[in-house]
């Protein structure tokens, strides 16, 4: 196999290629990509029937994460559909204007080029992002886990037999990577590379935020918080709590800790944490944990003596995710949305809402805590950047220094 | 003094308090500052006299820099003024939508928080990202030359008297720095700080790229190019060549290299060797030199067989900055203007247009050549961000999932 910087090297040369692909091509690639994943499921169902059967010192977690079966093989081809339908994001002029007379401004939407990820255990992967990244004209190196090498091997040489039929179709737009090694040579790779997009646990993505110069666009912790304001609907509380706690504890969107105004302490116990134990919740009051993502049916719990406080806490021990209150007064519910610095901020609604489909994108490259970019839900707008394009007749900077031509306002 | 981390935590204080600053106060504030250093300028040139007197060992260009005069003095006034007139660009709805009955996604521009400015000479850089980073409701420390120490500080406490003088105006929103010590702990402040702008050498930014995990928001290198193809119009090519090297040759989108099409080896020379040397500038056709920044009146000058091979050089050798086609032929532009990967593309225009103030943004944060967050001129919206605002009423996932409730299209 090529190694790391030689496969980076030419995925730079074929997103120079790409940045021509025409919408009718990628559309055409998609289709034929999602029926000949169909065609070769068995195929793609014994290789991941290897991996499993390999797989026996996996947290169980993962186990499920990494095994395929006919539900998420049909999503896998729809959402290879659903991309193919979305409207094109590349090429598209963002606005444009006359900047004095003759000279035509155009802002106009193209690849942001190289795009690596970095993701675990997940086989579906590989199909959402090689769909997500050839919609948006970009080159893609995917390093996925070991522990799915078979699956993965699989569904890329699809990939690459699929995309190499169709004529003229740019070579080495889609990479796959394996080792754990090649992960420190990817990030050392700045020249070609342009973005990572790190998908797995929490000291990875703070692993490669730490060691790469190039810009970095995920979350590391997801931890969120529901504020119990005085003026709560106590009823639509309880609702939120659980839903945002239990519905998938395992998400970086479900909450971790509960704050309630100190006049609810009666609403506390013995109302919501009698609902939280029926529900096998158990609640935590330790300061210790309030920067901790249980990632399972565990909260942390603290009552604050104002809308302030619970502010102040977010801001302090939250993670720029998403946050929520419960709330009938408006005027606390913009407060809170206005201080609490995080990329999702809610009123009376579950905290598990944070994600692009949800947000009616389409399609989710992953959620952000960045404060560049792009923030929240990350749809193909986030995999895409702009450059201007100007068209003049022969015009001089001089003759507007001069004042022999003026701009127009 | 206060220490380093010590300012980058207030400031980061400050841009919380700053989340809620009205649009009038904003304005209010910018209209006084812009009084008060008018008011002021004797101490200003006082100040930059004693800076002056001090600076025997400057070359000439930084002295120039430094050095403020009647004329600067009335841009830097005027230039708060404009920020003041701009329109605000902090709590906008970029777009909402319904998601799902009852459910309401607000997409709202909002400040980044805490912008590091390191700039060298240019005392009147401070007033202006100053004004940039309030209007946009961010907090901003600003790490001058120590060659500016007085000039600087002058003006700094114009800045803080004045807005002090604001009723509730938030405390520690401008911060200023001299030592060049300071960078390198400004750099290990990534928890406080959001965005990293250096306006100076080369060097300087590559060295601030590589030492951080803050993201870098501006431009290394300018190394732009002209193309003149086969079918450009040579008066046009002349005129353009000569504005993009001559009108100010040590700005970074000024051309350093012109690339000319074989069929055009007679226009090369001797007419346009004619007209560079009628203008004092040298010409050189060394490929040792084609990534060669010479911010003088200089020019690398390569013959290239046709439009492609003047793609791949700009491509493997430029910056990403700005850079031209000469030509009368709509499809070589087009062509030229899609695979050059730079933040400008032109096409018979001059690449001194690249400028914030030319695009009509009515104030500049810098120039960009970054592929993601902003790119180019970078106007005011390069220093906002944005987060969702979701309204709910109750509202659970779990609903969803179990098809009880739909999402709308």
């Amino acid at each position: 196999m090529a190694d790391v910087l030689e496969i980076a090297i030419n995925a730079k040369a074929a997103s120079k290629e790409a940045l021509t692909l025409s919408e009718n091509i990628k559309n055409l690639a998609l289709t034929k990509l999602a029926e000949q994943i169909e065609k070769n499921s068995d195929k793609i169902f014994s290789a991941n029937k290897l991996d499993l059967q390999q797989a026996n010192n996996l947290p169980i977690s993962m186990y499920n994460r990494l095994k395929l079966d006919e539900n998420k093989l049909r999503d896998m081809i729809q959402g290879i559909k659903d991309i193919s339908l979305l409207d094109n994001p590349i090429n598209k002029i963002i606005w444009q204007k006359q900047i004095a007379q003759g000279i035509v401004l155009k802002k106009v939407s193209c690849p942001i080029g190289v795009i690596a990820v970095i993701f675990e255990s997940r086989p579906d992967v590989i199909t959402q992002i090689t769909s997500l990244a050839l919609k948006s004209s970009n080159a893609v190196i995917l390093k996925g886990g070991s522990e799915a090498l078979n699956t993965n091997q699989t569904i890329f040489n699809i990939i690459i037999d699929t995309f190499n039929s169709i004529e003229n179709f740019p070579k080495n737009m889609v990479n796959l990577l394996y080792s754990r090694d090649d992960i420190q040579k990817l990030l050392n790779a700045d020249e070609y590379i342009d973005l990572i997009i790190p998908r797995g646990s929490n000291s990875l993505v703070k692993y490669i935020k730490s060691n790469t110069k190039i810009p970095v666009l995920g979350h590391a912790d997801g931890v969120c918080h529901i504020y119990v304001d005085e003026f709560a609907d106590l009823k639509k509380a309880v609702d939120i709590i659980i839903d945002s706690k239990c519905q998938y504890p395992a998400a970086c969107n479900s909450v971790e800790t509960v704050l309630i105004h100190k006049s609810l302490k009666d609403f506390f116990k013995p109302e919501l944490e009698k609902v939280l134990k029926d529900n096998c919740v158990s609640v935590i009051t330790n300061p210790e944990t309030w920067k901790k993502e249980y990632s399972d049916k565990i909260l942390s719990v603290k009552i604050v003596d104002n809308l302030q406080e619970a502010i102040n806490h977010i801001n302090n021990y939250g993670s720029g995710h998403t946050d929520c209150i419960i709330t009938e007064n408006s005027d606390n519910a913009e407060k809170f949305m206005t201080y609490v610095d995080s990329a999702g901020v809610y009123q009376n609604i579950s905290t598990r809402f944070a994600d692009g489909f949800r947000y009616g994108f389409g399609a989710e490259v992953g959620i952000s805590t960045n404060k560049t970019h792009a923030r929240g839900p990350v749809g193909l707008e986030g995999l895409t950047i702009y450059k201007y394009k100007l068209y003049g007749n022969g015009d001089i900077v001089d003759d507007f220094i001069k004042g022999n031509r003026k701009f127009l306002k």
